[in-house]
C-alpha cells in the first residue's frame, strides 16, 4: 500500500459509518405527506413509516433477534416487506428475502443454509411453511403476516400477528451504530447446476448502490430515471435483489410508493390508475403479461416509465409498450451486482439523431452508472478492446458487488477470478463505455466455428408481426457442433411457420446483420415458453424439453 | 461494537475503495462530446480531460511528487484547477487550494503549515510568490501557469510551464489504488482570531459528498439542482471549499463546464451569454456585483439557476435576481463541511401554496441533503426540540465533515465536542428537518436580556427600496449590554436615513416579527461594507471600524 496521508481523527470526531438507517433520514424531511400504499388496503405517510420501522425493531428484539442473526421474509410485495428491509438490518441482523417461487425443496435448502432464526410468513404461505417446517434446522420463531381478518394460523412457534404486535410495541428505537461492512441482506440465486447460491450485501454496499442509482438520469433531457415527483410501484418482486434496490432509493428521496402484493396483472393496472403510478421496473415477460391482460386493453399508459432488466429487451416488446404509451428503458444487472450496473442513456448526440437509433440504444444494457468499472476479457483473462465490435466476457468492479457466495468459498473465488467479478455474459463495450450484452456465455450457439448470439436471433425473430414470444437455444448437431433451435408463441389468432420465419430473417442476412448459419434449423410453435422463478426464459428447461421432444418424435418438429 | 455478521471476502474479491479517480469514469461515458471551457481561450472534450489529468500526473511524478506530499495551487478558476483537483489526489498526494485573497503573511503561514512541496503558480501571482518565497520552509519546486505568450518567469526552482510540460508528457498513467481514508484536499479557513486553520477531506468523503450532491433536487418538479443538460460555471472560487464540490459532480455527470478565470463581472456575463451557462453558485455579494455590472443592465438571465451560500440570502437580493430572470436557491454549508449540508427544497405542499411562502423557503438554509443528520443543542450540549421555534447551536453528523484541523488537536476536539460537529451557527429545525439559520453565535445581538438575530434584521432592512446592502452588528452598550448598529449602502441616487429605516421596521414590530428592542439604535450610510476574502460581510472588521468611528466622532453617527 502506498504511503498516502491518513490522519487520525480529532478527539471526539464522529466517524460516520454508511448504515441503512441513514437512508431513512431524508425522505420524510423532503416530503412528509407522501404515502406508502399497500393495494387498496392501507396507506400511511413517511413519518409513520419511520415509526413502524421502530415498532418492528422492538417486536424483533423482544422475539429474541440479535445482531448477526438472520430473519427471513416470505411475503408478496408489501409495506411490511419495505419495513423489514429497513428494520432487520437496522438492528444489526440480516434480512433473508426468500424466493417464494422456488420449489419447496429449494426454499428449505436456502432457509437452512442461511441460518434463518425467525421467519415472517404471509398467510398465503402457511401451507408451504408447514410442509417444510419439520425439516428446518435453525428457525426458532415465526411471525404471521396477514391481510384478512384471520390473525392467527397453525404456525409452529408463532410469536403473533404482525399488525397486532406492531400496535403493541413502542414507537421509538435507538438504532445503534456498527461496522458498515456488516451484512444487511441475503438471498439465493439459482444457477443451471447445483444448489442455490447465497449472495449478500453490506450496509455500505446498499447505501452506495442507493446513492448511485439516485443520480441516474437516463437522458440528457434532465428528467430522472426516477424523479421526486414520480409514483413508484415495483413489478419485480422484493425477494428478487430487493426489487432492484429501488425501494431504498424511493425512501431516501421521499417518493410515493405503491406495493401491489401478489402480481395479478389486472390489479397492477388498477393500481396504476388509482394511484397514478409513473415509475416501475420489471422483466420482459411480466411486461408482456401486463400488456396482454384484460384491464390493459385499449388503455393509454402515457407517462408510465418502466425500466426493463433481468433479460434482454427486444424491439418488438419495446414497440408494443410504446404503442400503449409506455416509455421503456433497459437496464442491466444481476443478483450478484445488487443489481444495478448500467442503464440506457440517451446522450446529446442520440437526442439530436434518429428515433430509430435512440430505440436501438434504449433496448441495450446501456451505460454503466457512476463508480462502475466494466471490462471485457477473453477466455484467458486478457483484456479486450472497447471498440463496440470485439466480444468477450463482461467483468466488473463496483462498490456494491457480492464479495462471494455464502459458505461457498470455491464458487466465490471462481466468481472473482483475477480480481474482477465475472458476469458470465458475453458483451461488447463501445467507445462510450456502453455495454451491449450479446449472450450468456453458456447460451451462445457455436455453429460451424461461428458464434451466434441467441439474444440477437430472438430480437430479430420477435420483430415478426405474428410472433408474441421467442426463445432460441443451441442444440447438439453432429455436423455443425450446435445449431439454433427456435421456440415460438404466436400472437392470438395468427399463424406462423418455419418458412415465414426464414423469409423474415433473410433480409437481415442480406444486410449483414447475421450470417446465414444463424438461421435456425428447427422451429417449434408452442403454447408457452418455460420461465424461471423470476420470469426469465428458462433455457436449461427449454433444452431438456427439446431433447425429450426429439426423443419422442424422432427428431424434427418443423424444419426450415 | 455489536456482533453483526462481517464475512471475509472471497479469494480475489476486489474491495472497492472510494477514490476520486472513480468520479472520472462516468462523465465521458455519458457525454463524451461535452466541453470543458476556459474563458475564450481553450475548450476541449471529456476524453481530453481524462488524458490531460494523466499527463499532469506524469508531470508531477517526474517532478518528484510522491504519495502523501502536498501540492499547492495558486490560480484563478480554470481547467488547470479542475485537472489539479483530480490529478494530485489521484497519485495519492494532497492538493492544497491556496486562498489567494488572503494577505501574503497568511498565505505564507498556510503554505508552510500545509507542508507544500510543489506549487503551481499562475503568472498573476508570480510577484506575490517571489515576495514570500524566501520564507517558505518546505517548497522545493514550482510550475508556472500562464494564459499569455510568456512561458517562463522568475520563479525559484521552476520545473517549467504547465502546457509545455503536459504536451511533452505521456497521455496515460496507471492510477493506483490506496486507502480511501487518504487525505485528498486541504485548505485554510480564517476565523475571527488566531491563525488560519487547515481543514482536510479524504477521497471517501469527497466521493460521498459528490454522490449526495448529485441526488439533490431542490423542488418536487423533478428538475435537478443541476441537471445533466445544464451548463455549469462556478462563481465561488475553486480555492474556496473546492468551488463547493460542484466541479466533481459536474465531471461525474458529464456536464459542460465553463471556467471564468478571475471574477470580472462583465466577463462572467459575457461567458454566460456565449456559453449558455445555466447553473452557477456564489455568495450574495458576488451576485450583487454581477447584477450591478455594466453588461448586466437590461439583460434577462432567464434560465440561469444560481445557488446562494456562504452567507444568508435576503429577500431583497432574491427579488432583485428574480427581476433579472434568475432563479435563486439558498444552500447551507461551511469550510468544515465540504461544504454541502442543506439546500432549499420546495415540496409538494409549498408548490401548491403561495409564491410568497415558497420565497420564504427558498432563501432559507433548506433541507439537509441525504445522509446528513442535524441537531440543535443548548450551551450545555443538551438536545433541543425540532419545533421550528427553539433556537440552539446547529450541530451535525455527515460522512463528509473534516475530522479535525490539521496539526491543531485542541481546536479539532473543540469542533467535535460531544461527537457532533459544532457549526457555530444558531438555528432552528422545523418538523420537516428544515434548517433556518438565525445567526452566527458570535453575531447574535444580546440586548436587554433578549437575543436579536443580526441576519433577521438585515433581511428586514434589505427590503427597504433604497437599501442596496446592509450589515447589522451588536455594539457594546452600558445600559443594554449590546445594541444593534446598522451599516447601509444606498441604491444609486437614492437617499435613506435613520427615520426611514425606523418607519420601515415599525410594521414588523407591530406584526410581531421582531420586538421593538431589535430596532437599531444607530445607523451609518456608507459607500462600501467591509467583506472577507471570500466575499462575506466582515463583521469583525465592521465592529472595529465602528469602534474607531465612534472614537473619532465621539459616538453617534445617526441616531434613531
Amino acid at each position: 500500500m502506498m504511503q498516502t496521508r491518513v490522519i487520525p481523527p480529532a478527539e471526539g470526531a464522529y466517524q460516520y459509518p454508511l448504515l441503512i438507517k441513514r437512508l431513512l433520514l431524508s425522505g420524510s424531511r423532503y416530503e412528509k405527506t407522501r404515502e406508502i400504499v399497500y393495494r387498496d388496503q392501507l396507506r400511511y405517510t413517511y413519518p409513520t413509516l419511520s415509526e413502524r420501522i421502530a415498532r418492528l425493531a422492538n417486536v424483533l428484539t423482544a422475539a429474541g433477534v440479535k445482531a448477526g442473526d438472520t430473519v427471513a421474509v416470505m411475503d408478496w410485495d408489501s409495506h411490511r416487506y419495505l419495513e423489514a428491509m429497513f428494520a432487520i438490518p437496522m438492528i444489526g441482523a440480516v434480512v433473508h428475502t426468500v424466493n417464494v417461487r422456488l420449489s419447496p425443496e429449494q426454499i428449505l435448502f436456502t432457509m437452512n443454509h442461511a441460518d434463518d432464526k425467525l421467519v415472517l410468513v404471509n398467510s398465503d404461505f402457511v401451507g408451504l411453511y408447514q410442509a417444510i417446517a419439520p425439516h428446518l434446522t435453525t428457525v426458532e420463531k415465526t411471525l404471521l403476516l396477514t391481510d384478512g381478518p384471520q390473525k392467527t394460523a397453525e404456525l409452529p412457534n408463532l410469536v403473533g400477528e404482525y399488525e397486532q404486535l406492531l400496535a403493541a410495541a413502542s414507537p421509538t428505537y435507538d438504532f445503534p451504530d456498527f461496522d458498515e461492512n456488516s451484512v444487511a441482506t441475503t438471498f439465493y440465486t439459482t444457477g443451471t447446476t447445483g444448489n442455490p447460491k447465497g449472495v449478500y450485501f453490506t450496509h455500505r454496499q446498499l447505501v452506495l448502490h442507493t446513492l448511485s442509482l439516485a443520480t441516474v438520469t437516463g437522458s440528457v433531457d434532465s428528467t430522472r430515471f426516477m424523479g421526486t415527483n414520480d409514483v413508484y410501484m415495483p413489478i419485480t418482486p422484493m425477494f428478487h435483489v430487493h426489487a432492484w434496490g429501488v425501494p431504498y432509493v424511493a425512501t431516501m428521496l421521499g417518493i410515493k410508493q405503491v406495493y401491489p402484493g401478489r402480481y395479478e396483472p389486472d390489479m397492477l393496472v388498477q393500481l396504476w390508475k388509482t394511484e397514478k403510478v409513473s415509475f416501475s421496473h420489471c422483466v420482459p415477460t411480466i411486461l408482456q403479461m401486463l400488456l396482454n391482460c384484460k384491464n390493459s386493453q385499449g388503455v393509454d399508459f402515457k407517462g408510465w416509465k418502466i425500466i426493463i432488466g433481468g433479460s434482454s429487451l427486444n424491439r418488438a416488446l419495446y414497440e408494443a409498450a410504446k404503442g400503449h404509451g409506455i416509455q421503456l428503458t433497459a437496464a442491466y444487472g444481476m443478483s450478484e451486482t445488487c443489481p444495478l450496473i448500467s442503464a440506457a442513456h440517451i446522450n446529446e448526440e442520440l437526442l439530436a439523431g434518429l428515433e430509430d437509433d435512440r430505440t436501438t440504444y434504449r433496448i441495450k444494457a446501456g451505460v454503466p452508472v457512476p463508480l462502475v468499472e466494466p471490462a471485457i476479457i477473453d477466455a484467458d483473462g486478457n483484456f479486450l478492446p472497447a471498440d463496440g465490435e470485439t466480444q468477450g466476457e463482461l467483468v466488473l468492479r463496483a462498490p456494491w458487488l457480492t464479495m462471494g457466495y455464502y459458505r461457498e468459498p470455491e464458487k466465490g473465488a471462481e466468481l472473482w477470478k483475477g480480481g474482477w467479478l465475472h458476469t458470465g455474459d458475453v458483451a461488447t463495450l463501445d467507445g462510450n463505455g456502453a455495454i451491449d450484452i450479446r449472450d450468456r456465455i453458456k447460451d451462445v450457439i457455436k455453429t460451424g466455428g461461428e458464434w451466434v448470439s441467441s439474444l440477437e436471433l430472438e430480437d430479430l425473430i420477435s420483430r415478426h408481426p405474428a410472433v408474441r414470444e421467442v426463445a432460441v437455444v443451441g442444440i447438439p448437431d453432429p455436423q455443425w457442433g450446435e445449431r439454433p433451435f427456435a421456440l415460438l408463441v404466436a400472437r392470438d389468432g395468427q399463424g406462423v411457420d418455419a418458412r415465414g420465419i426464414k423469409d423474415h430473417l433473410q433480409p437481415f442476412v442480406e444486410l449483414g446483420h447475421i450470417n446465414k448459419w444463424a438461421i435456425p434449423s428447427q422451429i417449434a410453435v408452442v403454447g408457452e415458453i418455460p420461465k424461471t422463478s423470476v420470469g426469465k426464459l428458462d433455457k436449461k428447461k427449454i433444452r431438456l424439453d427439446i431433447a425429450q421432444w426429439q426423443a419422442e418424435n424422432s427428431g424434427v418438429l418443423s424444419s426450415l
